[in-house]
């Protein structure tokens, strides 16, 4: 429970030379199963730590969870291991009464809410039933780029794991202004977001309107997805968006930036939040 | 259908300057539905383009596949696009007669398909008892650490997408002298893997015993799963990998590489089959 790294004998080459056998840091990858009143939802692979955060994200971005007043409680569930102890892989998250548990298709993964056919456009359509609010377009406004510039490092250096293991992938939330609100790191970058996301559903703090959302990664649906349900209406990345992530954040009024490296960026959709260079383009 | 980028207008900023508006090429990212014999099993966000090795991949990964004898055919199904036209983003496999239906539990997702509680060992285990051979402890041997410091250069310069989007995870086959076998790309590296194995079960080339298997991103436990299932003895990954993902290397008598770059390794597992440098350590 908790265990965020661990430590494994490897042997070393560096610049074609053997440098030694020594114990090494890694990042910890353990399997979580999410129930949801007692049924199970999901299994993800996670690094462990987080792990109420984690299946109260998951089920903000799923449209099951808005506000903590919806959710009753989240306990470890007895996790069947087989030296018959809590493996403390599995949660459940029980609804408050009167809420209800909505009918996911149990049978399929987090994609297929959907009662649609299986395409982009339904994906995208999900996502538009499902949200609970609209992002604001006029919120924040004037971000500037030499800010988004800035973001990277900051996240960077936030991150507490990363440096050891180099295996984490981190969220960061920060307000428009660039100060770091939130980080919350894991093998798996969804993750990643679920547990930012599920922290600020805990606290009261959904939706996060007024927030720019920070990726170590690439921008998938998935995490744009995700930055929609919860309300965040800038994400940015380090590396490139897909063609399903860019049309939903297009859909949906969500600002993406990508490819933010140095002071260079794509923005790819939803500019006008953002107050760009002028310039030789 | 098969459209593995796609274009979108993009804003780019370089180096603090508007550098214009223009088209910029995206990967595409889909949904797939992968059936068996008719039903549901899973679905992916695949990068649309080999859909049925795909399918057949994931399969082989899951231990329901491990020879084409096995696998009648593979369709796409009518899709049910909301225009009614097949969206070309679901896959029915159909196995052979006389080949068991495997019982894989539908409602949760691949890594559940062992009956153990949820936790790491349960994970090993359930990749032990479906795993269709055993990797040869003796095959490849002597593979040199010179050798593997030209695989992500080699892998790199295969891929055929990556220098246009930047978006897509590589996975490439090589042989134990580094002649390249085969690359696939995917938005998810899981993906790539996936379709590099199914193209192997239909050219009845499983398992991939003589083999190495290089990949762009990090080593999770997935991936070495994947590896261990098509019976490739050696995986090697730019990054880092997980705790699970060597803990599974070492039961499994993977060679696990690491944070493969230049002329620098982090060997996890299975040093055995290579041919270290004699060195400073």
């Amino acid at each position: 429970m908790g265990r965020v790294t661990t430590r494994r004998t490897v042997i070393r080459v560096r610049d074609g030379a053997l440098a030694g056998s020594r114990p090494d840091t890694l990042v910890a990858e353990e399997p979580l199963e999410i129930r949801l009143d007692g049924r199970p939802l999901a299994v993800t692979m996670r690094t462990p730590g987080d792990d109420f955060a984690l299946a109260a994200g998951f089920l903000v971005s799923e449209g099951v969870l808005a506000s903590p007043e919806e959710l009753a409680h989240i306990v470890y569930c007895g996790g069947a291991g087989q030296e018959g102890g809590n493996t403390y892989n599995v949660v459940d998250v029980r609804l408050a009464p009167g809420v209800p548990v909505p009918d996911i298709a149990l049978e399929r993964n987090v994609y297929t809410t959907s009662s649609c056919g299986v395409c982009g456009k339904a994906s995208l359509d999900a996502v538009r039933t499902t949200a609970r609010w609209e992002l604001d377009a006029d919120t924040p406004r004037g971000v500037a780029a030499e800010l988004l510039a800035t973001l990277p490092g900051r996240l960077r250096a936030a991150q507490r794991v990363f440096d050891r293991t180099g295996g984490l992938h981190a969220a960061g939330l920060f307000s428009p202004s660039g100060e770091l609100l939130e980080v919350c790191e894991d093998v798996g970058r969804h993750n990643a977001v679920d547990k930012l996301v599920g922290r600020a559903l805990r606290n009261g703090a959904l939706p996060l309107r007024d927030t720019l959302l920070m990726v170590s990664g690439r921008a998938s649906f998935e995490l744009v997805q995700k930055a929609v349900m919860a309300g965040i209406p800038v994400l940015a990345a380090v590396s490139a968006p897909s063609s399903l992530a860019v049309d939903l954040a297009e859909e949906a009024g969500l600002t993406l930036v990508g490819f933010l490296r140095g002071a260079s960026m794509n923005v790819y959709a939803g500019a006008h939040r953002l107050d760009l260079p002028t310039g030789s383009g």
